[in-house]
């Protein structure tokens, strides 16, 4: 048999036409993005005879002509100027009118503004959505597979308007009923919500550690022997607050999931919910992890500028021409434990970096999609605790010979490096536990579905295959 | 009511068949491709017997009985090779041909490749297209949500392929008739075509850096002193010009934008479209951006290198000797302003390094896309500045006790790091100037689309919702 | 014409119920997304009364009753519960169950978990698939683009299933009949196949250079001038052993390249396969490539350490404290040729380690994906090279002054630098003729298909357009 396509008549049967309210850069990009994916466009505007550049291809017509044409009914106007749909009310009856409007800023409105649309228009069904889309990104064509929300009270107008985004290359998530297109409005306008938490305990943490070295160091200094030390604040306390900081953090970063296993074993079910904060610090620990990468970033940029600053040379020169003046015999002894001490600190401290590096790279969303489960798993809870370990033994060779020295404790105070320890210590010692044989045991049957308390006959009963 | 499926007729209505000319390497991607995502397939080949390992599941016929069987034909065949699809015209009357071809070179043909099948087989509708596609991408299945382009005079033809497409999980772009097919085929021919501005002014200002600063330092040093320092040239010299260069690209990938704020905010409206040479520069910012932070990346690398050269180590070593040997009262007093001043460049330059790491982090593609709107904006502007600010002060701290001193002009030259302040400068006040309050109001409201020499009654006019 | 939709009643057509058994976490997650898409979603659980919190607007029935109403069910269970299916079978005949379970180890089973399935329940469809999503990608949307296997034995069962799956945005693969089950339930258990190969080399060279530089410089030491210098093995020996593996893995990168085109000239045809060790070699060159710029990345940071270390700055104190006491006249004549070679070295390798690390950038699946092909042949293959030329004679720049001296063959074995010079040396010796033009043009038309035994009345033959 012969499939053949009629080419003789070129008027194939015409594409949906799409109708657009608004001829500013997003109703523009949007129209021309329509016309790209097959669609016919049409745009409604107060005076279609001067509205400026729009795609090629697209028709333009007074606000009612437009409105009866078509279905679909994009408003890529600004809410203040929504009365003008009140007006043309009839000519809005059974259309789906898709709201794409932003505020400025959140709780600009009582009202959101899909909700005050269908208060205005109320025989239309109002689908808010894609408002998240930039006029930026529909221009370049840069949506694909990108979430967009949508929310609505008609389904059958929620579906023409997911059709038509899936053709745009749109993944679209279904909110629910029009309660929800406030919760929709605020998503363009969050700023790093899920970093919020991470980034106030990393500047409240910060701030506690630079005052207390700045008293212990630098004030000590000035009050106890009279030196003028201050020049440090700029770099060396930076490099005492950064590593503390990225060891707490990166600590803080795995607590959480051991603190979730015990409470597992202890309940002896996965099926209750953790506590509130727990789950809260549950979800922020890849950006605290990521925050702990950036100290370490700046640790070990410090670090390295370390013989490039003017102070480290001084010092250099002056304890060469003072061991010179005094003629000690044996000025230059090589201590071969001293050696072995500053290299092994060096060593771990890169390896612990280089890994750590490695997980802040799975972290990129392009890379984490390509692993599978046990790879990610692999990467971010076995390499994670090793890093972990490392960076936490880096800091014992550094702190080691200090615990017994009285002068180390300056007004009774212990050291930084010693306070930073007992996060990372917790947290190894948390996790040593759980992976023992007989603790890792019962936890992974429980994390596989097997309830302590649940009466013998009902251990049949079915749980989820995964985690 | 009870909803099932017949499997008792194992033999479910058969999916489209498509047909393949040409068994190379596309080829078989292509149908291995097809295959999987549950289309049939049948080669067209000359010689059918012998045409090597073709994809399981696939068939192989002569052209004209392949041909016969299908609607979609694709051509995964060099164009020298197209005089064969003449002679079977009959057979392709009705077709639609999909022309995935390439050219080794631009312009290696007058005609696209596209247009001269169409004047092979007139009565067959070529669509060209998918050309994007490398076998490899095809064969790993690396497609999703990659863009594709399409062009054709039929539209029906056109819908075909772009529905397999669809299925395919690629992005379609619909580029018009088949007069774009020459822009379609230079696609895969480009060679970063947004970044050619950028690295023009890159690679002409750092010349100019490069043999300013040579002269200036190197050739002085052996005109005026006899002293021959050209060892110089491979870091010293390497180490002036990164920075310069990395602080004025910086400064030149956010000037646009001041500029563009001025222009708007002297013509009282944003619907005029910006001058030609600033529409190519604000687009081309990203890529001054990255370009900036290479060279920042060069210039830590070579600071931090400073200590582990030859020349420094010499420089330290013979300072010491010499000092010892002049036997001075007071050699090494220890400079607190110097201290502080070296310290706070250096903290400045870690800092605003880390600013412009975090800012080259977000202009991955996968991490930018995870963005809403305000957290870029936040991101590339606020951030931005910020750095440049940061990197700015650096600079200044640098050059700051150079300004007065006599010594600082040899031959009546200012030194690099003085001129490179200049861009920064500027565009620092520029931005400065557009955030003061009494001039950023009228900006942002003309941004939402006020226009100053709009009449009165027109001001409801409506206006884009977004940006 | 008015196109309209119909709100005044407001039940449109009902969109498919789809059935999930198993309320775990798997089972939540996926009834979440599926309502999200636009599905209703049943339930069947053994005790629908008590099963927790499930997602909001999901029914929840006996298993019996809910197999009733949908056409599709997941079965999200343990495979050691999926004998109470058996029992059901009458209620699951002519119904698709899509199988998502894992297991925990490979080969825990003779038989594929679906396989098993199908024998329990035969007159089911079953399809295997989707089973490399997990609870907590479905819970957040991250599936846009993603791609899942497929595989069963009734073809209609398994379009029912890839439409489900496309409009949940994934990208379906079709791994053909049931008997792949076994491969597509072993994908979520895969450690970094395509990293094993590379790793295994990393760790075998590593351990050999390790060895052999342990004897060559530490031993040797220990016994010919009794000296104890084990403290360089932490960092001195590692900084030597990762250069040497950074520039041979990246030769190893680039070598089989320049193998296969002397191959394909050799044979005259490029439609022969390679053999296998090399086509295995040609999979893991990007693999290859990223562990030498790991050991790229810790030499750079080894090296920038080396002044802030302890034995360098006893070196450094101690070497001018001989210097004055042996009261030299001439002690430290600057050597402007070793500034030179010092300076040369230093600049070749931070050259070289920037495009190292633009190379590993574009190798980052959203960087390389905007690429056009002829961008990433463009980064890959040239910058590629002139990476590794750039390493090769940063290398030699070290190594040069210690070919001949006699000093340099401890126990006549030749220093690690050398040996490492052999891989790279030939490699680019190998691309340097292959791209001779003499060379090159027919290499070039046998990669577009020409074959040179082939009978000249075939050479008009249809060869494919890329590659």
């Amino acid at each position: 048999m012969t499939v053949e396509i009629d080419i003789s008549k070129n008027m194939s049967p015409e594409p949906e036409l799409m109708c657009i309210f608004g001829t500013g850069d997003l109703g523009r990009s949007l129209g021309l993005r329509l016309l790209q994916c097959g669609y016919r466009v049409v745009y409604g505007s107060r005076t279609p005879h001067s509205c400026g550049p729009l795609p090629q291809g697209a028709q333009v017509m007074t606000h009612e002509e437009s409105a009866r044409s078509a279905k679909l009914i994009f408003i890529c106007v600004h809410r203040e100027h929504y009365e003008f749909l009140e007006k043309m009310a009839p000519q809005l009856e059974r259309k789906v009118l898709v709201d794409l409007s932003n505020n400025l800023k959140k709780d600009m409105y009582m009202e959101a503004n899909a909700v005050y649309l269908q208060r205005l228009v109320p025989k239309a069904a109002v689908v808010k959505g894609l408002n998240t889309l930039s006029a930026w990104a529909l221009q370049n064509g840069l949506l694909a597979g990108r979430q967009v929300y949508l929310c609505g009270n008609n389904e059958e107008a929620k579906r023409d308007v997911a059709e038509m985004a899936t053709k745009l290359g749109l993944t679209v998530v279904d909110k629910g009923s029009l309660s929800a297109a406030k919760e929709v409005e605020d998503f363009p306008l969050q700023l790093f919500p899920e970093w919020r938490m991470p980034l106030y305990v990393a500047v409240g943490l910060s701030a506690f550690f630079f005052l207390y070295l700045l008293i212990r160091d630098i004030i000590y200094a000035y009050v106890e022997n009279d030196e003028d030390i201050s020049y440090r604040i700029m770099i060396s306390l930076a490099n005492k607050v950064s590593p503390i900081m990225s060891l707490i953090m990166l600590a803080l970063c795995y607590l959480p999931g051991a603190i979730a296993g015990f409470l597992q074993l202890y309940r002896g079910t996965k099926y209750r919910r953790f506590p509130n904060w727990l789950d809260r610090w549950m979800l922020c620990r890849k950006q605290m992890g990521l925050l702990a990468l950036g100290f370490a970033f700046l640790h070990v940029i410090y670090t390295l500028l370390i013989p490039v600053r003017y102070p480290n040379r001084h010092k250099v020169i002056s304890s060469v021409v003072n061991e010179m003046k005094n003629n000690n015999t044996t000025p230059f002894y090589f201590d071969n434990t001293k050696a072995w001490g500053a290299d092994s600190l060096f060593a771990l401290g890169i390896l612990g970096f280089f890994l750590f590096v490695l997980l802040g790279l799975t972290s990129l969303p392009s890379v984490g999609g390509t692993l599978s489960w046990r790879e990610f798993s692999f990467v971010q809870s076995t390499l994670g605790h090793l890093t972990l370990f490392l960076c936490t033994a880096h800091c014992y060779i550094y702190a080691w010979n200090k615990f017994l020295r009285t002068s180390t404790y300056k007004w009774y105070t212990p050291p930084g490096s010693m306070l930073c320890l007992i996060v990372p210590s917790v947290t190894l010692v948390l996790k040593l536990i759980l992976v023992l044989p007989c603790v890792n045991r019962p936890l992974m049957r429980i994390r596989q579905g097997w309830e302590r308390n649940r009466p013998k006959d009902e251990m049949g009963e079915l749980k989820a295959t995964n985690m």
